[in-house]
């Protein structure tokens, strides 16, 4: 029998009707083709002038800035959704409202190797790249104009990755995007009947039952939501409150980083390098530390195809159970 | 510059960002892989017994259900994301609440032609179909528990459609669709200050100007709205002020037929066949006539990828701006 089951956060539903024949295994992605790192590649060394002048690098001493000898490098977006114009001025055309879509679009090149995705990276690599994730949102929050700060990865064609070579990148924005508000508002509400964090209880139910956790460490939980929107949706939460993601210290970066690694290496071994989108949500950039929200990181592997009913309704229907989906996820060995 | 273009019925974003090199003839598809009716396809005559039992069909006198002779067929979802269950039963499994999700999941089969899809039939044949929308709604509408039925259509792979022979889902759930709720809560907000339909005001605005209307016809619009999510994306109204779908007569469903099949052969012929979703939106099955909400169709091309960023933030980038993929149709002779 299909299920409906609530996401207890936004209060939104998703349906979860298991195609019985279909088992987790059977999730399986094809090969993938891939291109060796190469000469046309504007994210890969030497190619450095390919691509608009770094804002910033993670660099060996004594090397330039847009030349090789860099570890992660930041660059604009050629085509960016947002640019750095100041205020944004609203307009009225008749009775619609709209305005220049002032703020920041870079991309955080994740390492020099074109074929080494974040799942099959050092730990140490990962450390860098989440370094720089931080180091760019302390910079550009200083912005006041910007709202909100998004990043996210697109992992491979189906997830909407139009550059092969492996990358991040941070969408600023001068308005909080309404996934966020969402997430706020629902929060907000449920932290005034309990005086509680929704995110903290639910990190605690899920320790409790243990049925849809992937991976438990020092500073994190991976689990797979109740209310999965899609099979093997994934996320990583840190066990600590807090609302802000810069805030983490040296030592929870690390150990980020590697269950970062480990649950991204699991969905790689598991399911033969599936597509994915992986995003931040943190609170928003001039928010005060809030008692009610939970920074945390969200993972989609693009397995299905969001069609009519999930496009006109707004109800995902999942063909996996997110415990299954864990159950399987849990014991692979990394 | 980029734009942020908001919705003025649900209040959400969307960021306009045209990549410059793309004019709007640039969305035409590759040639799609179809095969030719065949044993195989259980939606073709001869193969009734491949499905369900019908539940319905428009067909030649003297036929026997479960037989060829019918124009348009429906049948129950073989994997169907609701069951007829009656009243559903709410369930908490710690701090999480879940329930059985009864109701309906119906398959229309457009017509016995494997090759036909809405573009390509005759206004004689669409007007079957949406008739056959129309019955189906008002028989299901009659049990208590169905809250919301959704009629939807996914055109092509990409679209989610995994049965090539032409057909439109039905979806009957014990509970509302955010999306739908998304929209009447913003129009309710803006009738309580304007006393008006807010989609009757955006038919005069775009009637006006006329820079994003496709085709006015005696009942119904076309238009590319002006926070389109993605591009293409085209909706169909009627002008004549109602909040359910199935209140139609008969003249107007002829005319919704005959912009259906325009609408759809424009963008057939124009951008080669693409894939798409589409979706009926109308007010809740047990609700009065309701002043602020008024039903249409909302037709969304598969053309680009919901990617990281759009996941995570629910702020579509669309890459056209709706007033070229307007103007670009119009002129579409068909």
């Amino acid at each position: 029998m299909p299920e409906l089951r609530q996401d207890s956060i936004t209060g939104g539903w998703v349906v979860i009707a298991t195609d019985r024949a279909k088992r987790p295994e059977n999730f399986t992605q094809a090969e993938k083709e891939t291109t060796a790192n190469n000469k046309d590649c504007p994210f890969c060394y030497g190619n450095e002038q390919m691509t608009p002048p770094e804002v910033m690098a993670y660099r060996a001493p004594n090397t330039e800035p847009n030349t090789s000898g860099w570890k992660v490098r930041i660059i604009p977006n050629k085509f960016p959704a947002f640019i750095p114009e100041g205020a944004p001025t609203i307009d009225k055309s008749g009775m619609y409202v709209q305005m220049n879509a002032t703020g920041t679009h870079e991309v955080i090149i994740d390492s020099p190797d074109h074929n080494k995705h974040l799942a099959l990276l050092s730990n140490k690599e990962i450390v860098s790249i989440v370094t720089a994730f931080r180091d760019r949102y302390i910079e550009l929050k200083k912005d006041k104009h910007i709202k909100y700060i998004l990043i996210i990865v697109n992992h491979g064609k189906k997830a909407g990755a139009s550059i092969e070579h492996p990358h991040a990148q941070l969408f600023a924005s001068p308005i909080v995007p309404i996934s966020v508000t969402n997430e706020m508002k629902g929060a907000s509400r449920y932290f005034k009947t309990t005086n509680k964090c929704i995110f903290c209880n639910i990190l605690q139910e899920e320790r409790k039952t243990r049925i849809r956790v992937i991976m438990d460490t020092k500073h994190f939980l991976a689990f797979c939501p109740f209310a999965s929107r899609s099979p093997f949706e994934t996320w990583i939460i840190p066990k600590k409150h807090d609302s802000h993601f810069e805030n983490m210290s040296p030592p929870e970066i690390n150990n980020l980083a590697s269950i970062m690694r480990v649950t991204l290496a699991k969905l790689n071994d598991g399911l033969n390098n599936p597509d994915y989108n992986f995003y931040i949500h943190t609170a928003p950039c001039h928010s005060p530390e809030l008692p009610y929200y939970h920074w945390h990181i969200e993972i989609l592997p693009k397995l299905t195809i969001q069609a009519g009913y999930e496009m006109g309704s707004g109800i995902m229907i999942n063909i996996a159970r997110p415990e299954d989906a864990a159950a399987f996820l849990k014991i692979i060995e990394i």
